[in-house]
């Protein structure tokens, strides 16, 4: 027997004429003669020819949908459609039946909805093996633009101390029995007895502490799980979610968008070139789909066009402040079409106003620079104010078609007494915070950095609709199964 | 001015006569002239000479140790010993000035207690930059490992429901205001209330996920954080640590303990080749600290010495029923020098045994397998009982020098009245993982995988004493600062 080999191997080697041995799941046996045997690797399936009529019936059939089975046989090349090999076998094994009657996964087309439910099992159809290697290729290509720069991967901490950002949206984390929560003589949750001997959260970011890094090492990423605790039951918002947060001293706000910018379209060419097979399924995955909806629904572009377009073009970079003159001279505006009409600046701009940007002015991924401060974080670098007097921040999101804010990011502010004036203006307690304030008082310097929701990158390059699709398992309201 | 280059790169280019603009932070000022310059990219420093009677007197008392600058000047061949070349600075700009007074972190040696307490200072230091370059250089191989072999990277849940093994180790996820805990009619906490409806907890491991990936992409691997709400207050414990979790259909023990192996020195291999300089700072930094020992409880090996042993030699294999008779009849046994004495076949070796193997009987990297049943996690593959009706498991630990235990792994228990019937024996609700169970019901195949503590692996690698020094912001208990 020879050693096994991977479909994708085999597949790729071309050859025929050899001996293999081959081990994967069946995912369909046709006319007692054709297997499809599949074993992740690969969204292709591997033909094996049954010899059946000199074949224990018992073992024909046990080869059922979702079996696993081990192959010996020969390649040769295939006479029927769809396939240029296949293995004549000579010999299966079956490793572990499926009831047929009770495998949950038959093949047929099932619902998103009812393979969240079997999430455990949803890894065996094409499309989800297509999306968990795609976005296995795009946390590699992540790790390794960062690593071709010179960056230094950070693993910040997942439970930490404060909330100082997240405004209440953070878990809470603690060793206590919920059932008896100690209590101080004066009757308070006595969090000196807990594990780490004060409250806990989840972390909502690690940008913090990343800056922490920055400030030594030059150029740091973090590429780690984040917590929100918002009470959110949409198609792009999850509980518990991983996040790339870069930050580099030394950066300004457009060194920042350059850098942000290249690692999009280093990724997506990433995943283009090393999962062509993946996207090519799930872009005929998003035009079958979109051919029952009406034309007007239906994207301008398909999945790989929109990947390719990426790529192809600049980001068109503007000011908030350019982006509502934009808008409020929309015909959306101006007919009223806008749930929320744009009025004036000062207010943030709502998913309908970003989509407009994208989607039907430039039509094309949109930064947008220099919001007000009034709706951005404490830590982001305060311009001047402008000739009316109004006051904005460095800060850049990056808008993408059908996904909206894909990354949020700002030069920091490296100004101790501007940065520690604005926690006092928004109540934000300093001596929390001292390890960052710090920063700020030896040797500070200019720096930026920025965060990709990793989701909604994967969500973006496998033209998926619904979030809770491309990670494993899906934490949300009422939801933590598996 | 040039565009900033980063120290690594320009003394590895060793160009000369160039004009270049270099940024970075203080680390000495001698003598008004020469400043010693890191930005994190190496460990060494740049020599900038300063034309002190040339330049302002009230820049030159800013040039401080900490204090953040930007220099452009012209490279040149350095005259003065420890380097080749040097910067002849024309412009300095102080971009963040530091007080010496107050400053903690000074141009001399500090103990690696003082510096755990500004671990949001310490990447500065030239032992720090050194051990998180090397993290950085071992995350990036063990991902190039992996995806070199095709396996899929997986993102397994950190909140979760069941802890199923975990033992009541784990820390709780809560929405709950710890003050005010809802209870139903009957007076219990109502975790129906809570954010996921059901209590939920901080995952202890991503194997079982990672074992349904497994079951349909043949091979994945999780690498992300883990939790543990054990009081141990130990150089070797965290409570919240990176575990890599690799999880391979259709492997059995041996294949397990192959990839094991071969993992371990493709990193160890790695780290040397990419991180040699910062290796053998820490090589330096060992040597001088044993100095101070006495002679019996220095090393044998240099750290240098001690990781290419490690590629240089197979790792030992033998089953824990062999160690057993090997410790029985060691001399520290016979002379009951070990604290825990050998005498029978069953318990779960210590601490001192396992060094005693490793450290004095081998004098290389152990692997034991097939430990009793009765001491190992339900989801092992059983054996068939041995001649003297002794039950054991397939299970693989490997003990490495100084560290112990660095992986954790086994074949796992594919059949399911076999799984199912050692879950009743140890309590183990199946209905709580009916999902698990699944995997053994539709297309159950032969799989191992193993865990790899993170943290273990850079200890081992850096040749530091505390894992508390080898992750940015160590977790323990009492302790959640940063």
């Amino acid at each position: 027997m020879s050693q096994r080999i991977k479909i994708k191997a085999l597949l790729e080697s071309g050859k025929t004429d050899i001996d293999v041995t081959v081990k994967g799941w069946v995912r369909a046996f046709r006319q007692n003669r054709f297997i499809a045997l599949n074993d992740g690797s690969t969204n292709s399936n591997l033909q094996i020819v049954v010899d059946f009529e000199n074949t224990d019936a018992v073992l024909l059939k046990r080869i059922t949908v979702g079996a696993a089975i081990s192959v010996n046989g020969k390649m040769a090349a295939s006479l029927g459609q769809g396939q240029s090999v296949e293995v004549i076998a000579t010999d299966i094994e079956v490793l572990g039946d499926s009831d047929p009657e009770k495998y949950p996964l038959q093949p047929k087309k099932h619902s998103l909805e009812f393979l969240r439910e079997i999430a455990h099992l949803r890894f065996r159809t094409s499309t989800f093996g297509a999306i968990f290697r795609v976005r296995n290729t795009l946390s590699f290509a992540v790790h390794q633009f960062f690593q071709e720069r010179g960056f230094v991967y950070l693993h910040t901490p997942v439970i930490t101390q404060s909330d100082a950002e997240g405004a209440g949206e953070a878990f809470h984390v603690t060793n206590f029995d919920l059932d008896n929560v100690p209590r101080t003589d004066t009757g308070e949750v006595d969090y000196k007895q807990d594990f780490f001997g004060t409250a806990t959260n989840l972390t909502v970011s690690g940008q913090l502490e990343g800056e922490l890094g920055a400030m030594a090492l030059s150029d740091i990423y973090t590429f780690g799980p984040t917590f929100r605790a918002e009470n959110s039951n949409t198609t792009r918002h999850l509980a518990e979610f991983w996040m790339i947060e870069p930050e580099m001293a030394f950066y300004d706000l457009n060194d920042n968008m350059d850098l942000a910018e290249a690692l999009l379209k280093y990724v997506i060419k990433y995943a283009l070139e090393k999962n062509r097979e993946d996207l090519e399924f799930l872009n005929q995955r998003l035009l079958d789909e979109e051919k029952t909806k009406p034309q007007a629904e239906r994207s301008e572009l398909s999945l790989l066009d929109k990947l390719q377009f990426c790529l192809d073009n600049n980001f068109e970079r503007l000011t908030y402040t350019e982006a509502i003159d934009i808008l409020k001279d929309s015909t959306p505006n101006k007919k009223k079409k806008f749930q929320y009409l744009v009025e004036g600046w000062g207010t943030d701009l709502q998913s309908e106003h970003e989509r407009y940007l994208v989607e039907k002015h430039f039509k094309k991924p949109v930064i947008l620079t220099d919001y007000p401060k009034d709706i951005k974080a404490f830590y982001m670098r305060q311009n001047e104010p402008d000739a009316q007097g109004r006051q904005t921040v460095r800060a850049m999101d990056i808008l993408f078609p059908g996904i909206g804010e894909i990354v949020g990011g700002s030069q920091r502010e490296e100004r101790l007494e501007r940065l520690e004036q604005r926690m006092d203006e928004m109540g934000i307690p300093k001596e929390e915070l001292w390890w960052y304030l710090d920063t700020r008082r030896f040797g500070s310097a200019p720096h930026a950095g920025f965060g990709l929701g990793f989701e909604r990158l994967v969500l973006f390059v496998t033209g998926m609709g619904n979030i809770r699709d491309v990670i494993p398992f899906p934490r949300f309201p009422k939801n933590a199964e598996f």
